[in-house]
């Protein structure tokens, strides 16, 4: 009989096909004693052997077919088996305990993890899930256990698991695999965002899926609203073909929309770029007719890493994109490293809250030599297209004034040393810490533009961490706080012939296009995937209508009579 | 030669005195075994007997001398000497390892510390404060060590020692202790606030005063500025003598203001009250002729214990503030728990940022059990005085008319039970989330009033933890953005008719005064010994020329050039 649960809905579009239970093989270890530890180690190294093989073939095939940075997490999983501390140190355990592989390899992998797990770090935490899963490859050769063959399904189904690993996702093939659902994770776990670039339809957190959903039932995935219905009727199965060729049209219609301008049924022109985080993505905005980068966040060249990359590797990168942009505007925001993202060799201090912490500008500011680097990198590139910068976390105009001087002092001594570079470049600042917001009047003196990042405004402005679980209910894009201060912004900005931005998620909301079109925002930036349905709805909607609509929302109490407004205005357009 | 420290200026006014070097004895333990195994228990049990004895001895002179809840620490300290987990598990040392008291002592001593300080709470980490300390003491009744007699001390000094426990603070004579000042510690330390209790001037923070001040030196301490002048010139003792003087004459001018009512030159009224913790500070605010309780922190009942208290509990503690307070105004907020502020026995969840987390309302609004509880006492106490009740951490209208609904019912259940209930009971809330600034004028539609609460708000607004050294520099309290969050929560109110108050750190700063008189606040709720010197200061001031300060305040870039508007000001008055 026909179920429906409610999950996160990760990545837009309707599946509708049989179950495929993925369920990882019970690699339950047990202590043993081996007679030969010689014969042991060798057989832990073939295993270890396999794995790397295998990985450096998975690693390959997502390189070609996503792109070399979703290819990372496997290069990361290669690390951990040419890591010594981790395999020699299970083969000392095999030696010098003569205890089985398994069981050494597990014990090793534990500890490892638990060590790992006390760091209160996300990037080393997500080091513990590679070493995770890297185990599990380990295990299952040593076991001789089959993992789950994704590779081999060759009927359209929908995987159906606990949760999905990296390496499940990149060996997902679109061909079969027309959609997921699992018990764990939220929108922004590893699982979820794979699925947004490979355009599969995918559920995650519904916490019961996998209690409800038997191999070969049929199943519906609703991406877009969070609703998978396990074992539906015919009557459902119809209904959800209808609304899947009306997603498909409307896929049709958007992209239409690649060639076209970002102009408003009532000739308003706006904006629609992408955000990025290296130069491999470009191709992705190109592909999707993005009219420029509206953020480029540098932090990704930091990371995953031992040392600073030198200003030659920066350099290479920021030309690279300016180039590929070919003129079109790249916003590179300057480094925002803390808070959740964390740079082992910047030994940066554990701090109590981290999001209301050193990080960004603030760490730039003190740890000048970094900052430095970058900006020469930058400066150096700007002669390669368009380029603007922007610094991330600014709270007071002090933390401008310094950041911007910083800059014109590199500018002057790389000038003086002959090198070229641009007379043009834009220095602006993220406008999501509510004193900037606040003060937006006088900061439009002195930017020469603003781009909302609403992910951390509206955690600010609602004093509620956007990852913390228990108080979701209080990220809040719509409640009218936040669009008195989106509002205030933007004219702010206006006031002093500036322009102003947006590269949060709320950028490709549908629901808040309307709004920020009607209260003159400048520049959308978005993920690419979001840009055709975005400019779609814009061409659509007329800037004076949502100019009329954006003045009553401001007057609301609460978000959820926003939400309402909006969604009745477009469903009356219809 | 003269040499001039500074630290972080931690309890007004100057001392001049000789240095008086508090060390605490080497308690350096080396592990020995021992023959009679029962003679050492024997040994253990003397010195644990010991310090329970000056433990309560101490305890009973503190609550004489400060209160109850200053010999709260002495409690605890008691608490860990009953505990049998602690002591015993000392003693099973001994006995199965044939060790020295000493040593038993000290290993069950660092594991107890060490598992507490994995604890991630300030709450547990105060108690390992807690358990180093009374280790201390038991150990130097086994050494037959010492410890510096602070009671025997019989000539005025200033203490210099690189921190102060509890128990030290506890046991200065005020007669002969003009003034402390230490290495380490910061404003809220234990030993600050102690000092502000005890009025005794005092620098913390210093870094390095032990290395430099030595025994029978003169050094002079300004607790104001943080200046600390180890071995100062004759000429660096007149001025100081002379401020000393003068610092003398203001309190002399502070206290003439004690039965004076709060209103300005020209003749404008506002409340100025007190901010507390427990029924026992009442007293104190009267002393210092708090005209109301601006804000009743009701945590304090619900820590250092392993169960909720009751209803009865509760009833008994907020009626004695309304009776003793004889029909003033008393603004009691409602449990504001979580961030920093842990209840081991409600198993709060450890988060990733506590001050944007799981706590105040929203804790209150998903265990509604411990809220209605909460809501129950204060409305059985409301007839016996003037109750005001206020809602914390309040960020969405939502979240006011839930906890608006919730109090309503408990009260009609209460009335149709026959218990009599005020009927001019004001329902507020705390302004200290952005959001709830910037909708304030939707909120002074439902709230009663306004409180203005500038520790969170400030540190939300500039998303910078008021914990947090490294980026200290962005507590602002007289950031442009901050005042014109201030001014319009308070045109809000008064939009509506309704009143605005702030109980946050900024309302008793001498500073802030003139600017927070001049954009109109209602009522200023500070600790009770700034209240003198607030109304003295408010006395003097003229509100219309106030008006015009804040006028230009608002329109200003930065903090650095608010701060310098209101001095010249003050000055340009003297």
């Amino acid at each position: 009989m026909s179920a429906t649960i409610m999950g996160i809905g990760a990545s837009n579009g309707i599946a509708i096909a049989k179950v495929f239970r993925l369920e990882h093989p019970d690699l339950t270890i047990k202590r043993g004693s081996v007679q030969d530890p010689d014969a042991e180690v060798r057989r832990f190294r073939e295993a270890v052997e396999k794995s790397t093989r295998e990985l450096e073939a998975i690693r390959d095939r997502t390189e070609q077919q996503l792109g070399e940075d979703k290819a990372e997490i496997f290069a990361s999983h290669l690390l951990v088996l040419e890591d010594p501390e981790f395999v020699d140190e299970a083969i000392g355990k095999i030696e010098s305990e003569k205890v089985n592989a398994e069981f050494a390899l597990q014990e090793v992998s534990d500890a490892t993890i638990n060590f790992f797990l006390t760091m209160e770090s996300d990037y080393i935490k997500e080091r513990a899930a590679d070493i995770r899963d890297v185990t599990k490859r380990v295990l299952s050769h040593l076991m001789g256990v089959q993992t789950a063959d994704l590779a081999s399904i060759s009927e359209e189904v929908v995987l159906i698991a606990e949760d999905l690993t990296p390496s499940d996702t990149a060996q997902l093939n679109r061909t079969f695999v027309k959609g997921f659902v699992t018990d764990i994770g939220g929108r922004t776990s590893h699982s979820a965002i794979m699925a947004r670039s490979l355009e599969i339809p995918a559920v995650v957190g519904t916490k019961s899926v996998t209690t409800q959903a038997e191999a070969g039932m049929m199943v519906i995935v609703d991406g877009t609203s969070g609703q998978v219905i396990v074992d539906p009727s015919e009557e459902e199965i119809r209904e959800f073909r209808g609304k899947q060729e009306e997603y498909a049209r409307l896929r049709e219609e958007w992209l239409k929309a690649k060639d076209q301008p970002s102009i408003s049924a009532d000739g308003h022109r706006v904006e629609i770029g992408a955000n990025i985080g290296t130069p491999k993505d470009v191709a992705g905005v190109k592909e999707h007719g993005g009219e420029g980068i509206g953020l480029y966040r540098t932090e990704f060249l930091y990371m995953g890493r031992d040392t600073m990359p030198t200003e030659e590797e920066q350099y290479e990168a920021y030309s690279s994109v300016l180039r590929q942009m070919e003129g079109k505007p790249v916003v590179v925001r300057t480094l925002d490293i803390g808070g959740d993202k964390e740079l082992p060799y910047l030994q940066l201090p554990k701090e109590a809250n981290p999001f209301l912490g050193y990080r960004a500008i603030r760490l730039c500011l003190d740890r000048k030599d970094l900052f430095r680097t970058q900006l020469r990198a930058l400066l150096r590139s700007s002669v390669q297209g368009n380029l603007k910068i922007m610094f991330p976390m600014i709270a007071t105009l002090g933390e401008f004034r310094e950041a911007k001087e910083v800059l014109l002092e590199e500018k002057q001594k790389l000038m003086d040393g002959g090198t070229a570079i641009s007379e043009t470049i834009q220095i602006g600042i993220m406008v999501e810490i509510p004193s900037t917001a606040v003060l937006a009047d006088r900061f439009a003196k002195e930017a020469d533009f603003f781009s909302i990042g609403t992910n951390d405004l509206i955690q600010y402005t609602l004093a509620a961490d956007r990852l913390n679980e228990r108080i979701s209910y209080l990220y809040q894009p719509y409640n009218p706080a936040i669009l008195r201060m989106v509002k205030q912004v933007i004219d702010a900005a206006h006031a002093e012939g500036k322009w102003a931005g947006m590269c949060g998620e709320m950028a490709g909301d549908p629901t808040a296009i309307p709004l920020l079109l009607g209260m003159g925002l400048d520049e959308f930036s978005m993920s690419a995937s979001s840009i055709l349905r975005a400019r779609t709805l814009l061409r659509s909607l007329s800037k004076a209508d949502c100019e009329a609509l954006a003045a009553e929302a401001l007057n609301f109490d609460t978000a959820e009579e926003v939400v309402e407004l909006v969604n009745h205005a477009l469903a009356v357009k219809k």
